[in-house]
């Protein structure tokens, strides 16, 4: 909207498009709950109070807030693209998300990108993008895509790129590596955001003073603390795997509530339709005795701030209007959802139609059959195990005596020791990581699935290894997918045709499927809330302790490959 | 300092430049005090803690607070430029400020921008810029120069300049005017501050619409709360005149306290130097009885985000080394003064060379002499007088039956009803406007001066037409300046050559001249904490509610010029 027509209808000199009467306004600024209503003009607010509008909508008293802004989100782990991703949060109130499309860039690179922002576009949720610092992360995995300095810094002229994605390579920072150094310094003048699990002291010191501000990795209130007082923005992550939100939450004080937000970093399907994204979070904070308006200014206004996004965040003249409406400050669930002015949902469900995907992508599972091999030959005594811990990403490095037969290290799921694998998928290279681990809980089948952060290579974990072979064949056929195989039997299957990682159907569909799926390996005997997300963070070499890519078994904290076998 | 270097003195593998050992921080972010030493390298912040270092300063425990912000400052109101204002407010512990150079541009223009740019480079304070919005103010006053939208503009790329200053034109906002909504449109990427004292409702909201971000003009706390809810940044304001903290700090809250900072706006020399700036203002507020720490923040960390000035604000690895050393939580006074790493100020005193000035301006007193005559025709019965209040810039518009002879109608300082003249100054076009005044206690004499806000024409303000005429002359003849005459003598007078706004002379010379001159001042009857700033604001023609420019008497709240005479 023009200049001239926004003050004159905030003078009231136009009638409002719409107002939306007799709400309660959760002014995150002030930190009050302000009983007015709210005029919109075109995408704007355009003011607080009685106004003479076209259009009106009674809220009954009801809360109006800002919309939610999840802070730090791969979309792609939700398995849908962003059209159908905004499907699943809007309608619980999230208007904003600030997304690294590090998944599928780490596939196809910058044709992955340009197909999460073209999925976006003209969709009833605002997709802000962190360019991927860190494709590959590391050189101790074979992923899909390079992204150089060079390949990033066209991307910041775009006006939905807000800065750099989650430097992961906290390593590479600290090393002063010159590639990681060269978009660092390139991004200086906008935000970068930072990914630095258990780094301290020095360390620490050293990866903010490079220009990190944020980071969404705290796990425990003092790790949490030492990073908001040198100067990180702490986003409180309360995703599928990983839950901080209870170990955070008690560290906001009214003094520090302008340095935390709320983000989920990775969810899958049933978690965002049935719990809840930010709104989840929320409400979680709020029950652990957080001030509600508080943990509002959390999903609002300090992620607009973090991110410069300086139109949106708080209920105020000028600025976007993306607004929910609740009725319970206490547990805010969404009943209307408007964004840039318009009622996008109402009572969990879209009001405006979805729209279909306007391109595909190609298949990305390439792999050379012939050379996959599950044998472990018994080349040791005892071997390093990764060990898993309940709602963690991070990894126990365990060390046991796996069962030993004819010269063969085997499954032994009696002792909880399964075989896992990583097949390299998009190079067809023949590369095959292997190696155990502890916690899945499968008695019986196994698991496949090309979802591996980052690389994203095919990873596969099993009681035995004609199971393992099902299970990855299956995922292999499908272009990609989750697969859940007993024997040559096929039990439950999610196709993921987009890049390996995200289905071409509803939401509503694939979290069936994927509920399934989970289903199927929790009838394998896994008693895990999510056995493939927890499985695809096993990967996932910059992420302590022990995991396993497709070069062989990394200890993360000497960031380096180490042999599977001690002695 | 490059970024490798930086992150390894970060890590402590080169040693830091500088160590400010046992330090107590104030970490403005968590709100805590927290011991610490506080390490150094070239400009910046590298590390908290102990550090190797080549040189190190044992502060004994003393607190260590990020450099002070002054949000909103017209240096010129300080009659001294940028060199010699930081020699006044650096020792102080100010750091940074940001200035809106209308003074200097409304007497010459882009030439006096720059002016100010050159005197500020190189200097011991980071001088940013806003871009004068109000070159002029209005038309109800004639001015040395217009500054149009496309003036402006190439400004944007200056890294000094960080968005459009004072947008004191609010009804000019409100009607639409296209002239300032150019420049307003231009700015919407930056920041844009306000200026817009008791405006409400819905054309507060039409005004903040237009994308206005700050106001430093609330004077009540109503006012305050309006602005702050509806997303603008109060700027509590701390200045010579106008003096507003004691009636806002009341209202910043732990929930509200991120939307506040402090601002000087327009002090003059003594008070600089005396009781001091920004400083000044934190110590006033604690002893309100706001947390130290907020106290801080509020003249740290909140102008740097509002101003989105990532690097400073905060005491955190990789940000300027702006430091504040003091040993009073309850009453900090800057002991020692660190800028860009550097010791600049100790006990008071400025530890490094002033840069003498690079350039010096033309004179800019053009009055057309033969035309001044202060007298004022018997054309009525009743008047309307310009009525002042103690510590505001606000007038009352006051009726008054001025005393009248022989067809005249004369200044009667018995009834403290003085004779007030504006003396166009810029075109020598003769232009003369002239009225009464109550309030500034003469009981004989008059003032003069060439500062006379915001187009700077020369202000007389006298008991009788003799010595106005005096003062007035004695302003003329040194190139503008601030003079007290009685009869035909000149008692006191400051030399303003610069632009008729500033000295040439040291600030600790300035002000013995200003201390005089406004003494001399007193002596003539005058009770004001500072005669010459109150003058000064009489004829600002944008804060109500009777301002007398070269035009006439302006009634600020109907934005229209109005006869002298009512009946």
């Amino acid at each position: 909207m023009d200049l001239k027509s926004l003050i004159r209808h905030a003078k009231g000199d136009e009638p409002a498009d719409l107002l939306l009467r007799n709400g309660r306004v959760v002014n995150v600024l002030s930190g009050e709950i302000v009983p007015a209503s709210v005029a919109i003009a075109g995408e704007c607010i355009v003011g607080l109070g009685d106004y003479p509008t076209r259009r009106e909508i009674d809220l009954g008293g009801s809360f109006v807030a800002p919309g939610f802004i999840d802070a730090h989100v791969h979309i792609e782990s939700a398995l849908v693209p962003p059209a159908e991703f905004a499907r699943a949060v809007v309608p619980r109130g999230t208007t904003t998300v600030i997304t690294d499309p590090h998944e599928i860039a780490n596939v196809l690179g910058l044709e992955g990108i340009r197909f999460m922002f073209e999925s976006a576009k003209f969709g009833p949720l605002s997709m802000y993008v962190m360019v991927s610092s860190c494709v590959p992360a590391t050189s101790m995995a074979t992923n899909g895509a390079v992204l150089h300095g060079y390949d990033l810094f066209p991307l910041k002229s775009d006006p939905w790129v807000l800065g750099l994605g989650e430097v992961m390579n906290y390593p590479g920072v600290l090393n002063g590596d010159d590639a990681v150094l060269e978009k660092i310094g390139a991004f200086q003048d906008r935000v970068i955001d930072g990914h630095s699990p258990g780094l301290s002291g020095r360390g620490l010191q050293a990866y903010v003073a490079s220009g990190v501000q944020s980071d969404h990795e705290s796990t425990t209130a003092a790790e949490a603390m030492e990073k908001l007082r040198l100067g990180m923005m702490v986003m409180i992550r309360e995703g599928t795997v990983a839950r901080d939100l209870a170990a955070l939450v008690p560290i906001v004080t009214p003094a520090n509530q302008h340095r935390f937000c709320f983000c989920t970093d990775d969810c899958q399907p049933a978690d965002l339709v049935g719990r809840g994204g930010i709104d989840h979070a929320v409400r979680s904070a709020i029950a652990l005795g957080l001030d509600p308006v508080t943990a509002i200014r959390l999903a609002t206004w300090n992620p607009a701030q973090h991110f410069r996004l300086h139109q949106r965040g708080a209920i105020t003249p000028g600025r976007r209007a993306d607004l929910v409406v609740f009725d319970d400050l206490q547990a805010p669930r969404a009943r209307l959802v408007f964004r840039n002015g318009e009622l996008v949902a109402r009572d969990g469900q879209m009001t405006v139609p979805a729209r279909p995907p306007s391109r595909t992508l190609r298949s990305t599972m390439n792999v050379a059959w012939d050379s996959v091999d599950f044998r472990i030959p018994a080349a040791g005594r005892r071997a390093r195990v990764i060990g898993l811990l309940t709602n963690r990403l991070v990894t126990e490095a365990l060390v046991d005596e796996p069962t030993c037969r004819d010269g063969e290290a085997l499954a032994d799921p009696a002792r909880d020791l399964l075989k896992m694998a990583v097949i390299e998928r998009h190079m067809a290279s023949g590369a095959i990581g292997k190696g155990f681990v502890r916690g899945m809980g499968l008695r019986e089948g196994a698991l496949a699935s090309s979802v591996a952060h980052d690389h994203h290579n095919l990873i596969v974990i099993g009681a035995d290894d004609v199971s393992m072979m099902t299970a990855a064949r299956r995922v292999g056929a499908l272009h990609g997918g989750m697969v859940v195989a007993t024997g040559d039997r096929v039990l439950a299957e999610v196709a993921l045709p987009l890049g390996g990682l995200m289905s071409a159907d509803p939401v509503e569909t694939l979290r069936l499927q994927v509920e399934a799926a989970v289903d199927a390996a929790r009838g394998l005997g896994s008693p895990l809330h999510d056995p493939f997300m927890m499985m695809s963070f096993l990967a996932l070499e910059v992420i302590p302790s022990l995991k396993l890519t497709d070069k062989g078994l990394v200890d993360v904290e000497r960031f380096a490959l180490v042999p599977l076998w001690i002695d």
